[in-house]
């Protein structure tokens, strides 16, 4: 039942094309970080945009802020299950945090409609992660 | 529309109980680690049991398997959202990681029918995260 020989890793699972993980990171409507603080490993929910290469977060003070304020590196992750069926995907994604700035770019992203409902309450800083290393695949 | 008063966060978020976060934790499918590999962050999906407290998930030699080795501290993350209603919930969690390696407990582990089917191929290796700190948050 294989349509056609789609390219797998070394563990056997199909690797997503860079078309396919565009699309996914710009419908996935929430997705999560891993950053370094206080030398250990946080995880954090964010819903995000993925503009241009990079995913941007709107946020408030906090863990996030601090890491980004120090240009740290970001791990980002998106996935999608059904374990009725043992089916789904996942895209890994990397780069380098950075806290928006210029104040064009800051208009312009608010203007995106990014409204960051999972944090809460809307905070008015802005994040943006420039991927430098984006995989995806899937099982099933 | 408030059933009762619930206790929330500094961000207003409803804060879930242990018992809520225990329930969670059991039927929750698929799970991510955050951990360092090469002293970058680095998140995985992962399919888990929560057992007595811990994570315990099934692997192959790779990155989780060398942070385990370190006893390094992982983060763990489980969410479940629906974007229509900008409703769902999180649970945070941390815990040093450790490799299960005394044969009884690996045999008990073998019987709990945990198979790796996010990561493609079955792993013989075990690694265990002791949670000290489970957090939930919900919204909407």
């Amino acid at each position: 039942m294989e349509p056609m020989n789609r390219p797998t890793d070394h563990r056997g699972l199909e690797v997503l094309t860079s078309e396919e993980c565009d699309r996914l990171l710009r419908e996935a409507p929430v997705g999560r970080v891993a950053f370094l603080h206080s030398g250990e490993p946080h995880i954090l929910p964010v819903n995000y945009r993925y503009v241009e290469g990079s995913i941007v977060i709107r946020t408030a003070v906090g863990s996030k802020m601090d890491a980004a304020e120090m240009e740290s590196r970001f791990a980002f992750e998106i996935d999608d299950w059904d374990p009725a069926t043992r089916t789904g995907w996942s895209i890994l994604a990397d780069g380098v945090a950075t806290v928006v700035t210029g104040e064009e770019e800051i208009a312009r992203l608010e203007e995106s409609g990014l409204d960051p409902w999972i944090e809460g309450t809307a905070g008015d800083l802005w994040i943006r992660i420039i991927l430098d290393d984006v995989t995806g695949r899937r099982i099933g």
